[in-house]
């Protein structure tokens, strides 16, 4: 048995998994497995196709919801940036689960603790025994406290180019024509910020701060996106 | 709204939705959408990117569940033939989901009703709605009315070169033999029947039949690999 995993998951997410050994699998590498024979261990590779599919069905339905006017194609660029081997690894880091997982000697040795493929690997196979230990609503909440708040956060953001996806999305039914344009800049020579408007057949439809031109027009396009998103697509 | 749609699903499935709005989106293209503008239709691709999330996951649970043995690599394989276009373009027909599809004319003339990835989008869209509809209890009812079945029937069967999968599974701890031999053969030339055994270090793991020693053999290992998916992994 893992010491002290339980534990923390309590402490840090109100979790608690009855069955023990369900939680040693979703922890444990083939290595360490392999490493251990007769000990009747299991790896974690099944909870991880597991989890796998619960992630990607709950991702879906909240960004689904939360994007009522989002099309197809940037619902699925959405969610392919929300469940990632970056994003999954750097979630797996912030749990702290990276201290819990069980390597054979020669993985340790190689860095595998650290490693994003394994780290996104273990969050995934956690949420697999979480899943069947505690049933999908307990994913949703522990999901809802460790991957959507980073939505509002923009940790996503940086996955998008919200200029192309403006053009193209204000353009779909038809040409309109898309301005940005300098509306004040600020501050001193290495720390200066710039502002800049968006307007679409001369409508502002965002306003975007960053401390170069190309970074500010990235946040207005981003600012105008939401608008279609969340309000509709009838707004030009 | 698509006349007799909730009607049939009622007969053929116990289905009825109760937003007829969605059912229509479900069951709706783009192309009949830009048909008619200002009747604020919409059209079923957001649908479908949901729906196609929640079968993942339902069948996924399923097949874990039901083959508590069978490692990653298979399940994914599986899972891959399971959820794909040619086997949902095939549930849409026999759901006479074709029927009900509102297609503009031009994609009408052009035989998109009959278009396998045209059908699976449907059926992902319609699973989509039913989820959203119904729940997520409802989808896997439907699912074990029309997918799972297929399983036992040997649906997905020839996606798999299961010689090859057995050589895997039965060698991943070391070097054994694999034996195939023909034990039998039967009948008249035009319809001539094989019959194979095949053994792991010289016990009898499976027999198959077939009407060329080819097909005995994949169904002699289909067999031998059915053990090791649902019994254990010491097997051998």
């Amino acid at each position: 048995m893992i010491k002290g995993l339980n534990e923390m998951l309590k402490q840090d997410f109100g979790i608690h998994i009855d069955d023990q050994d369900l939680l040693d699998e979703a922890f444990t590498q083939a290595s360490y497995v392999n490493e251990h024979r007769g000990e009747g261990l299991k790896f974690y590779e099944r909870l991880e196709f597991l989890g796998d599919a619960v992630l990607q069905l709950i991702v879906s339905d909240y960004i689904f919801k939360r994007y009522p006017k989002m099309p197809q194609g940037r619902l699925t660029r959405l969610r392919a940036a929300m469940v990632n081997e970056q994003s999954f690894s750097t979630f797996a880091r912030e749990c702290h689960f990276n201290q819990y997982i069980r390597l054979g000697k020669g993985e340790e040795k190689a860095g595998a603790r650290d490693r994003d493929s394994l780290l996104c690997d273990i969050f995934e196979s956690f949420v697999g025994c979480l899943y069947l230990d505690q049933g999908q609503a307990e994913v949703t909440r522990f999901v809802t406290k460790v991957i959507f708040p980073k939505l509002d956060e923009g940790m996503f953001a940086e996955f998008f180019d919200h200029k192309t996806e403006l053009q193209e999305l204000a353009q779909a039914d038809g040409p309109v024509a898309i301005d940005y344009e300098l509306v004040d800049e600020y501050g001193p020579d290495n720390d200066r910020s710039f502002k800049v408007n968006v307007s679409i057949d001369s409508k502002l439809y965002g306003v975007g701060i960053g401390h170069s031109k190309k970074a500010a027009e990235q946040k207005a396009a981003q600012q105008a996106l939401e608008q279609f998103d969340t309000e509709g697509d009838n707004l030009v």
